[in-house]
């Protein structure tokens, strides 16, 4: 596990930047699906049999840019921040549990060590100035421009170049309401819809949790003039590091899968600057907190499983991308009905 | 890859054996369970955050009957048979595919090879008698006594001692019409609501399958009195050894992910017999082949993945063994929240 030290210095990579990348956006690679599926067709299955794996090897190649698709190298980012917030009471653990997990997975304990571990993937952790909590949202903007240009900024470079797929994901005691404030921000409806038990929270925490998403979205109201004023506002670094995350794959042609909510949360701000910002991405799990459900629909996406899970850290999309690498090493290693002597459909 | 020798010899296990294994179905290891969850409430995340990957290792631990649980040892299983009521147009491919594919898992190239491969799982293919097809359900008997008690017992046998984990599933043109016989006559219904497209076959296919089961069935009705005459009736070879193997594996206590439409046809009848008989058997996932989703219901087993796969070949289960391993290892390995210095639920 390696723990990337978040004061190192890069270019700078600030919103004029990021938006700048969303004019340039690079497209799905026609040539690479089409040879795809000239040799799907003629492996020893009938078509369309794998399904769902079919497509995901399909989607790998198209947005690797590059045929065959490859899935050796496959990276999991934990991004982790600190929220003003959780002063409102909607938290089930203390903030000091965020970077006590930081250490902890810096020591190899956490789950999603041991899913890294199990599958072969890299795992960096991110922590994003825990000792500085962002502002509270319900009181103040959640962060300053200087802020959220340095949390975007650090993370833009997060993202290696070459990396088969990244499995994008968080750690951040309070980051669920942030995450609901951001999508009712952007979808509309209720904050009682967005808004459900996180880590573990009880019906009153759960009321907390919409009443300071309400509270917020009030205060802010004349500032939330764009995608990118809304994630300023409401927070917080770890979504925003997120979202520059999600671009920078992008533009380095390597496939994402969001984790849970709160990363599902934090691409929205890119969907809702440019619609097919997303394309790169899938939802690789439906979490159990209940706005994910909805939020994937507003993004157009069907997770690829749904397990139950709501613990963050990139522990659904972990297992995911040892999914998505047995689907491209089917396409690869498969043998052709005429390399194998099997006879096709009659 | 191994390849079994279906010639070999053993201890024969027959009917009788095998009904004479229901009285004496060990029970869960409610010990190991206890084990379980003690250590699961201490570990740093959440109560059941985790959601089924959970479930999943105290699963294996109670049918195990052992703790901690262990997921090293996963051997893939895949059953060939070939069927005579392939005379009744029901497949899209040759029958001659079977034994074509069995080939193709000794060479490498089909998809379970890949899959294997990538997650690290042993894989055994055992083909049965394939130069001898069942006879046609719509006009005899599939097998004799003497060949459905052939067909038991060396799968009786191809579970290992030992193994913590296997994956069943299964190659044979034309079974998802015997899969859907067996249903039919286990559960009632209109005989179109368990037959589908199968491996592809198109309207005039399906419609032909449905035909050739309400056959089968009107002809054997007099005889079909217990899910070993239905079983013996309708066929086939690969069923009557999923369904040995499954029963195996629980006298072994091994855990079993059943894969698709025809290995949870199989598994129907065990259930048959004894409601209790597949407590140490999940369904990995549902099929796209129609009568999957309700067969699985009527088992009161929620499949753990849906990816829309519809090949066999186990090739739905061997993703979820690496899902398993993983839940398994989280338990296992995940640090404590004293033992991480992390500080619990306030």
């Amino acid at each position: 596990m390696l723990q990337s030290d978040s004061t190192q210095s890069h270019h700078k990579i600030g919103a004029a930047e990021i938006l700048e990348a969303f004019t340039r956006l690079p497209t799905g690679d026609a040539e690479a699906v089409r040879k795809f599926r000239t040799r799907d067709t003629v492996l020893t299955k009938p078509p369309g049999s794998l399904g769902r794996l079919e497509s995901l090897a399909s989607w790998m190649a198209e947005w690797q840019g590059h045929y065959p698709p490859r899935a050796e190298k496959i990276l999991t980012l934990v991004f982790a921040g600190n929220h003003g917030v959780v002063a409102q009471g909607v938290a089930a653990y203390p903030q000091a549990v965020t970077a006590q997990m930081v250490a902890n997975f810096a020591g190899g304990g956490a789950a999603i060590n041991q899913i890294c571990k199990t599958h072969g993937l890299d795992l960096v952790v991110i922590p994003l100035c825990l000792d500085h909590p962002t502002g509270d949202m319900t009181q103040v903007p959640a962060m300053s421009e200087s802020e959220i240009n340095e949390a975007m900024t650090t993370r833009w470079h997060a993202i290696p170049f070459g990396a088969d797929l990244v499995c994008i994901g968080e750690m951040g005691i309070g980051n669920t309401t942030i995450a609901a404030a951001l999508c009712c921000a952007l979808f509309g409806g209720d904050p009682s819809a967005w808004v459900g038990p996180g880590t573990g929270v009880d019906a009153a925490g759960v009321a907390r949790k919409a009443d300071a998403v309400a509270r917020a979205l009030a205060l802010h109201r004349m500032a939330l003039n764009s995608p990118l004023d809304i994630l300023r506002h409401l927070g917080g670094r770890e979504l925003a590091a997120m979202f520059a995350a999600v671009i920078s794959a992008r533009m380095k042609r390597v496939p994402v899968l969001i984790d849970g909510y709160v990363a599902s949360a934090a691409a929205a701000i890119a969907h809702a600057i440019n619609s097919s910002a997303l394309s790169h991405c899938q939802i690789a799990h439906c979490s159990a907190e209940p706005g994910h459900r909805l939020l994937a629909e507003e993004l157009g996406k069907t997770p690829i499983v749904d397990l139950g899970m709501r613990l963050g850290e990139a522990s659904g999309a972990a297992p995911v991308a040892s999914i998505v690498r047995a689907a491209v090493n089917l396409h690869n290693g498969m043998a052709t009905f005429e390399s194998a002597n099997v006879s096709n459909k009659s």
